[in-house]
């Protein structure tokens, strides 16, 4: 597998656009509608938000997605269609209007909004919008695509990625968003997968959903579940390889190659959190069971007092410690020793429960680079989970405490 | 029942200091000793952090507590004693130090500490210290012991009521302190009430269980559950009411006292949360089940994004509506009201689920007030529960990016 240049739009067959159709009124520059766009039918598979409260897009695309096919994505920034007056006819508008722009079944259409929520959608706009999308289509727009879905962001998310599988060369190509209202059990976050491979429904669908689980649900930014998350993926099998099975001999390495590309954008979330100057990662090894390190890892990287701290760049462990304490889980806190690391080296600042003696200077220097990582050991038994944040900074606070004007 | 001027010294029998010994260095003005003692044997109960990793002094009390007897609290600011070397060891010196100060059993000190985990306490400057507190006992002292178990609290948090029960007079005195690391379950939150009542052990703790949970369990400030909480009651009967048991004709109206004193203390905790310029009372009502609505008004005041518009002044409800809907609780959206209220006045910003048109002048005035509503009705059964929580604030990461310098 190796990484090459480019997003949803490289996979064989895939086009894609993103445009400003006025959502985000007044920002002429700010692109706020994407389109993807597969030649032929392709297996499709889809997670979506455990938020109770569900924004319209999802409940269309939760839908359109269950036969395992479909044939394009539609999303829009700058109004998430969440709460908001006539959601659900918007919703179904969004949906009709790119069928008809690209003379497909509306069944094979799914739908994406993100942004502010409570607040009718500009379904104007979108609809004048959605045919001159259609009409950009083209193998280079995947980058456009990945502008056109953010809101807060400060960085485009996109990833790809080649392999061979049954003699033929399979691409798989991503974006993503999400900035804010970012938590595990997917948190505001959207992302679209596109693949050449020739896979067979379910087992995307399961492939799918195990990448979800150990990369976007191990992140937080704020703790906040957002109403809209959703994460697709398409595969038209243009690549021509022999159909990936559950079980069959391609099945790892694509599974493999998908998962690199939802962990790749899943750390780009983590890293681009809302206000947010550094990325952490937070290792918990030695674990009983899987859950239990994922559990203790999530309230690591949840807790907002360990994300002030590393904004200081304070190895203030006994927070660390203190979260582990009340993520729920058992574990006898003599057994945990604790690091802080990053690309200076490595710090031991806690073993057997009690504190080190350690260079203060260098565990600043440390916690001062933008990457820094939570190494935490258990010493219970072999399972390692990996989970992803950011700091809490004045800019969270700032960017939050007016979102709306 | 009467509101009065006083604190934990108020009571018949008990005295009270706070003194600085030498914990916080180099802040001379900063008392970090407090001492609560009552002439005869108490009743007492506790409750304790829910946290897997507790502090040393919670063990020792725990452990000191379960005799349903007490004479003395000893408790220390500016170092937590948790995960800290020696830390068994220094809280055991605290309780024997006391005890010979006061001349009493060891087992009848009960002894906390709150400040910064990890670091090995001062234990020196507090065994001087703990005979200099004894001597400045008094019935006045009250002030001095909440001023002296402040960290970052910014204000000190003191409660006093006087009661008829069975002909006599009895009077509830409470402290707390608690600022950050503040959430349900016991939140870093210390509470110290005494009463001269005479009450009966076992009933005693389980009106203290019970208040705590409407209480102190209903507040968080920052999601972050501390190794250290603990409240503790002492009843030492010096009244002379009619010993006060579980159905009782007194049971009421003690209960509704210590009731008031628990509700009143984890609003200040609320109200002083690190950073914050407002107290935020969320009531959920119309719940088919108390837990319920207390499990949808916690999250909605543990929001980051919630409390951040909060601080903003910004009437962002979808942020309310979202997160109810990952509280893990199942509603249906479409039965829900949510209105903001202050002194200034009460606003519905949206009804059945969608946002209804509000004049955003009128919001921006109520929200501004120090203390705001968030008013929710469920429309699904006759339960209400309310928390108490604060917005997020620049401060809030100033006061966490660098606490332990």
């Amino acid at each position: 597998m190796k990484i090459i240049n480019g997003g949803v739009s490289t996979p064989k067959g895939f086009k894609a656009a993103g445009i400003h159709c006025g959502v985000k009124a007044g920002n002429e520059d700010k692109k706020d509608l994407a389109l993807i766009v597969s030649e032929t039918e392709c297996a499709a598979a889809g997670t979506f938000t455990t938020n109770k409260v569900k924004a319209a897009p999802v409940y269309l695309s939760m839908n359109n997605v269950k036969n395992g096919k479909a044939k394009a994505i539609v999303c829009n920034s700058g109004n998430a269609n969440a709460c908001a007056p006539n959601g659900e006819m918007h919703a179904m508008t969004m949906c009709t209007d790119t069928a008809k722009a690209l003379g497909i079944n509306p069944e094979d259409v799914l739908v994406a909004s993100t942004g502010v929520i409570g607040h009718e959608i500009n379904i104007n706009a979108i609809s004048a919008g959605i045919p001159k999308a259609a009409e950009l289509l083209s193998e280079d727009g995947g980058k456009d695509a990945a502008l056109a879905i953010m809101t807060t962001d400060l960085a485009q998310k996109e990833i790809c990625v080649q392999l061979e599988l049954g003699g033929k060369t399979v691409t798989v190509g991503g974006i993503a968003k999400g900035s804010g209202m970012i938590h595990p059990n997917m948190g505001t976050m959207l992302s679209f997968i596109t693949t050449d491979a020739n896979v067979e429904p379910e087992t995307l669908k399961q492939i799918l959903k195990e990448c979800v689980r150990i990369s976007f649900n191990r992140i937080s930014v704020d703790g906040d579940t957002s109403t809209n998350d959703t994460c697709i993926i398409l595969a038209n099998g243009m690549a021509g390889n022999p159909e990936i099975t559950a079980g069959g001999e391609d099945y790892q390495a694509f599974s493999e190659a998908v998962a690199f590309i939802t962990r790749t954008l899943a750390i780009k979330i983590a890293k681009d959190g809302e206000g947010a100057t550094k990325l952490i990662t937070c290792i918990v090894r030695g674990a009983e069971s899987e859950d239990k390190a994922e559990k203790i890892a999530k309230t690591v990287i949840r807790s907002p007092l360990v994300k002030a701290a590393m904004f200081g760049a304070d190895a203030n462990w006994g927070r660390v410690l203190c979260a582990m304490g009340y993520s729920g889980e058992e574990f006898d806190p003599v057994k945990v020793t604790v690091a802080f690391a990053s690309e200076t080296g490595k710090i031991e600042v806690c073993t057997g429960g009690r504190g080190l003696e350690f260079d203060e200077e260098l565990a600043l220097k440390i916690l001062q680079k933008e990457e820094v990582v939570i190494d935490i050991t258990m010493q219970e038994g072999d399972f390692e989970v990996t989970a992803w944040g950011c700091d809490l900074t004045y800019d969270y606070v700032k960017i939050n405490g007016d979102y709306r004007t």
